[in-house]
């Protein structure tokens, strides 16, 4: 698939088929990820792939308490109202999930490119995320990251060095929809895709 | 162009010709950015296009002076002395440069996606980052991330927002070379890429 055309595609997806997702597929996304560009080429992401319910349960678990939490804090009824309505996850319902981890243990030596910066390193795991992302679209798959969970009971699932930090868990399957090309937040009316980004002359 | 092929083929790129770049290409470019996915659609990043020599001249002071600081951390002789062989930006020479920010303003309300971790809004940045440069790939040109300066300071040259935080410098340009078609820091020597990502199932 054309690069820009795949870019255009991807989308943050939440509904899925019950069709599973080949080993094939999954191996090919990773090295698609491990392709993306490390600071000082530390190649600091890990990745775990999960397949059982009892785990996929622990991180569901994780999921609605943070969401619940998340609701507590709107004060405006309507929002909240369609904050419930909305699918952020889909845990349970997808084949596989992988959980995205940076490790920084590589920052106890001389490490290039993070003197300014140490989030340098997870921004480079964010990078290959989004390859990931495009080689599961230009595959004929899909996935939604999910982000809205408590990081360090998310680290205690996996029982992770402490030197780990968790990017989030990406659920992948097979796209039961494209939201008709636009993301699922704006098709469910939370908020609008703007036209252009923001872009400054200097 | 594949996408896959362009996943690989994408290069940190710090040796450029003198040919210019064309605007249509940099728009194609932030307009692959502004297909990221951001956390809560909130599309948090923040594109500035540098062509001015005064405004480069403060940029690579920034870098000679964080670089100097890098350097003086190496406590291996012979790792100092390739650190100094290394080129690791091109801010002089390129035609055009990109300094990218993530605006964190939107925290002030209730912000679907960040209540596990504040990051994701860098993330999502860094992904749009990484849409662009395989944007500039296909199109036939490249890109190098600059990371090694003062991040305060830096914002200090774009008189920025309060709210924004920086995630670097890119300098963009027509490659002089793909390195063989390996990560430049491999082809200097300084690290070598691993053939497959750590992967670990459960």
């Amino acid at each position: 698939m054309d690069v820009h055309n795949c870019i255009e595609k991807r989308r943050d997806t939440r509904h899925f088929t019950n069709e599973t997702v080949p080993d094939t597929v999954i191996e090919k996304a990773l090295n698609a990820a491990h392709f993306a560009p490390s600071v000082g080429l530390t190649e600091p992401w890990r990745f775990v792939i999960v397949k059982t319910e009892e785990k996929k349960k622990a991180i569901k678990k994780l999921f609605d308490i943070e969401s619940l939490k998340a609701q507590s804090q709107i004060n405006n009824e309507e929002k909240k109202e369609l904050y419930q309505s909305l699918k952020l996850e889909a845990i349970m319902e997808t084949p596989i999930g992988i959980a995205i981890f940076c490790d920084t243990s590589i920052l106890d030596n001389f490490t290039l490119g993070t003197i300014g910066n140490n989030n340098t390193l997870e921004w480079s795991c964010a990078c290959a995320i989004q390859n990931m992302w495009l080689s599961l679209t230009a595959q004929g798959f899909g996935a939604g990251w999910v982000s809205i969970i408590n990081y360090k009971d998310f680290c205690k699932i996996f029982e992770t060095p402490k030197t780990w930090k968790a990017l989030g868990y990406m659920c992948i399957g097979k796209p039961a929809t494209d939201y008709d090309g636009m993301p699922m937040l704006q098709k469910q009316a939370w908020a609008t895709k703007s036209s252009t980004p923001y872009v400054k002359y200097i």
